[in-house]
């Protein structure tokens, strides 16, 4: 029996009865951002994220950080296209009683990631409502060499990542269960990086929602499978590590939670693959080599085990955890790891 | 003493830090939607609007209605610059214990708004929450001709509207009160009236808030007043002043309050004014004159009152009604315009 990955099958239903219009360059779930054919040399690259769950499960208790967050989840998608960042718009829903500086921290927050980013809020809209939410949609530009997308891997293609991974995860699984000093958490679109890979890399994806779960969406488009390096742990960052080790847990889940770090992962064929997987620079970041794509349709992590799509679904399907139920959701990732480890063998 | 117009305070406190970003066309304000030059003959139109306050006190309460009036308000911002409407992104916020039927009538009423529009749903996001939540953001395009923007009017131009007014304010009156029957309730973004007015209107902006907060924000940004004609309830739709015979109110009443309903407000130039301000064509539309802009910054209703800006002030300050206030509501209204009447004489 096939499990389905509860969201592909909601976003599915929910987009059953629209039509595509004729601008739009992209299928469904085949690019980071909308795709949107302008003139001749122009395609508009669109992107819409809210930050609503995270600010409820006091992930995002930091105002600023909420605002920090809506403009770099919503720019790492024109990032992941390649495009240049043209502005985002703002639609916010302040709680009556929300005190005026804290507003104010959102609103800083804000700003500071666009300039970050070198962009501009270009509108937006306030409402009232019971908690604060924060939506934001992107607007970017392509010209010349066509935009990145998720589509492209062939089997022997390697995967490489615009900086290290986990962190994403090692924040919340810290702060949410309180079992740890929280580690820095500030993740910036890769921009610049995901301009230069346009034309280098044959796919690209940002880890928005941690790698394994990245991982698993171009595994099913591309109808591949990966295998991370011996050395995989050095994808994960000094910090992520030492919450790892102050948590008692073993490193890989901290690439198999759901809350991301916003890195690029991008697939580059063999024609363009330093010797040795090497490290490239792209637009002066190291980027380091992560995994291979393989035919056989399983992420494997070596001494870990050997994920199918289902045990991805399962994974991808749990409910990520809010202050009660850190103990309980790593409990469900270890007891799929033991079930994928099984499977190595047959 | 001078009152503040609390929602346009709100939004230069919360831009106060942004910066605007070289490509932007418009100033805070000046247009329905922002406009962003992207090529030599290529403009965008961009804009974001959230149905969070009108679900939450009921007046929504039929989720197809929801989904109609997400993608209305926001193509509606595009018809008022005159641009060609290239699609909508939407962030939808669901309740976990909203059921799949629910679900799918919201999705069928931006499906079918879409629809009447000749326009799409180009992608979005989904979120869960406490409360049923959307948040659209409208794409546009506009070539050759400018963009119309809210800024251009001078004393003398006349000043008309794609269609009949009030029935925003008596839809919500009857609803919420539980005093007269629904009227019905079916804003149509007037997009090709919109660009049929490009080059011909001095002005545009939608009656998304009611007329009267329109006119008094187009008497703000333009420094004039406006005077409606001895015959101003005419505007008014047939159902409208039913609702206002079955509820015992000043038919006015339904111009002030701040549930609109999508119209244009635009101002037309004494050269292109037909003689006896006559109804003109607009795209196959018939809009009437519904009045002239003045010197004096004071919005004359004959027969009702002269509103001055702290007049109107407080009037787009007053909390907008619920279930519960409706009544409350409706007596404030109708104590400022006792004060707007006495003030005639001075």
């Amino acid at each position: 029996m096939t499990t389905n990955v509860r969201e592909l099958a909601m976003i599915a239903s929910l987009t059953q009865r629209f039509s595509r219009s004729p601008r739009q360059l992209n299928e469904l779930q085949h690019s980071d951002a909308e795709l949107l054919r302008l003139g001749d040399d122009h395609t508009l690259a669109l992107t819409t994220d809210t930050i609503a769950e995270e600010i409820a499960s006091g992930l995002y208790a930091d105002p600023w950080l909420a605002g920090w967050m809506l403009v770099m989840a919503n720019f790492s998608d024109i990032a992941a296209v390649g495009a240049e960042p043209l502005g985002i718009l703002i639609a916010e829903t302040f709680p009556t009683a929300m005190d005026p500086p804290a507003i104010a921290r959102v609103q800083e927050g804000i700003h500071d990631a666009c300039s970050a980013c070198g962009s501009w809020v270009l509108g937006g809209d306030t409402n009232t409502g019971d908690r604060l939410q924060l939506t934001g949609t992107a607007v970017g530009a392509v010209s010349g060499t066509p935009a990145l997308t998720r589509i492209g891997i062939r089997p022997g293609d390697s995967i490489y990542c615009t900086g290290q991974l986990g962190a994403g995860n090692a924040f919340a699984a810290a702060l949410l269960s309180g079992a740890s000093r929280s580690p820095s958490y500030l993740p910036t679109a890769r921009l610049r990086e995901g301009r230069a890979l346009r034309g280098l890399a044959s796919a690209c994806m940002d880890t928005s929602d941690g790698l394994l779960a990245t991982l698993d969406q171009l595994a099913r488009l591309n109808g591949v499978g990966f295998e991370l390096p011996q050395t995989w742990n050095a994808i994960l960052g000094d910090e992520t590590l030492a919450v790892a080790e102050a948590m008692g847990l073993p490193p890989w889940l901290f690439l198999a939670g759901p809350h991301g770090e916003f890195e690029l992962v991008f697939a580059l064929s063999p024609s363009v693959t330093p010797p040795h997987r090497a490290p490239i620079l792209v637009a002066g970041r190291e980027c380091r080599y992560i995994g291979t794509a393989t035919e056989r349709d399983r992420i494997v992590i070596p001494g870990v085990g050997s994920f199918g799509p289902d045990h991805r679904a399962v994974i991808r399907n749990m409910d990520p955890p809010d202050g009660g139920t850190v103990q309980a959701y790593i409990a469900e990732l270890l007891g799929i790891a033991a079930s994928a480890q099984d499977s190595t063998a047959s």
